[in-house]
């Protein structure tokens, strides 16, 4: 059976799976679901994941898997993309839960308010978002300015997964021209065999 | 070495990782960090964990470990607490990933406003983080109602997880006796051999 993903295409917690599934040839449908209507959220993703959100996917035998890391983890398992080193692999979850936790719910939901839905948010919430995306960016770069991926020397699901929201940061108004560290990042991501954009 | 656990007494993130390890029979040493005054974290954790987050942890071989959910599977790997199985391994990363995405910033952080910090919050802002608590509440209920633990019939670290801030959710003001499941959930993870509670 053929891989459903249940997709958004401006979602990128949505294209991190794509991104993967097409860096590992695994061929995939996509059934698309609005990101500003959840209306219906309910009947089509019930009983598939937990929290409703897009990405979920049913896998080849017919069972269902929320979260987009924990898709990554599923489909990298065993591959050049998930290292088979403990530390390695702790160092992995670690980022792609700092992912969900500090960058995503700034930087994404950031980009959700001005740039996708155009929500009219007030002043104090979009400057505490604007605050904690740039914390998150300066971790990243911390790291980034001293070593070409995240964790160890080759690209991981740590980088698909930050890379998502990052190489669209712009659009919620982040200056990624403060980051050089970063920005060679991006490029060399973008640069590997098989990457596909977010717009595919 | 001794693990070295960056803790706070009253904070859910670090009372999985005290749990875990009580349970594992893993000896460690607790510093303890403020999670109402910030200042000095870059100081101490630094180069111990990108988001400067506490629990963080030393690994008996020195090297650093941040993210709760990221340590909690750290010491799980190769023991009952993280199942062997692939797909069982993702549903247990998708159970943490809606903790920390759905669970944790509604529950915990409505914990922190109203009962830690006493925090000043606008009306409108404790509402949504009500909505989303009690979204997060039900979504575990779905489960809970029709099975013991979250992933397969035995405790996995998921449920170690999601323990960690549904047993104190009363004191952000939720109301667990609408949820006969959890509550039977919670006095299930409460009896295992081994259980240390969070003012231990």
């Amino acid at each position: 059976m053929t891989v459903v993903l249940y997709d958004n295409p401006v979602s990128g917690n949505c294209y991190k799976v794509r991104l993967l599934l097409s860096l590992l040839g695994i061929d995939f449908r996509r059934v698309e679901m609005s990101v500003v209507d959840r209306s219906g959220r309910e009947d089509v993703l019930g009983g598939v994941s937990p929290s409703l959100n897009v990405p979920a996917v049913i896998l080849e035998d017919g069972r269902p898997l929320g979260e987009s890391n924990a898709i990554l983890w599923h489909f990298a398992e065993g591959t050049d993309y998930l290292p088979a080193d403990r530390y390695r692999r702790s160092q992995v979850l670690q980022w792609m839960f700092f992912e969900q936790y500090k960058h995503e719910p700034a930087i994404a939901v950031l980009r959700f308010w001005l740039a996708i839905a155009e929500l009219d948010k007030d002043e104090r919430e979009i400057e505490e978002r604007r605050a904690a995306g740039y914390a998150a960016l300066d971790a990243m770069e911390q790291r980034l300015s001293i070593e070409p991926y995240l964790v160890g020397e080759e690209l991981t699901i740590a980088d698909i997964s930050l890379f998502a929201y990052t190489h669209v940061a712009g659009e919620a108004g982040f200056e990624l021209d403060r980051y050089p560290g970063i920005e060679a990042w991006l490029a060399r991501v973008s640069a590997i065999p098989g990457f596909v954009p977010i717009s595919n």
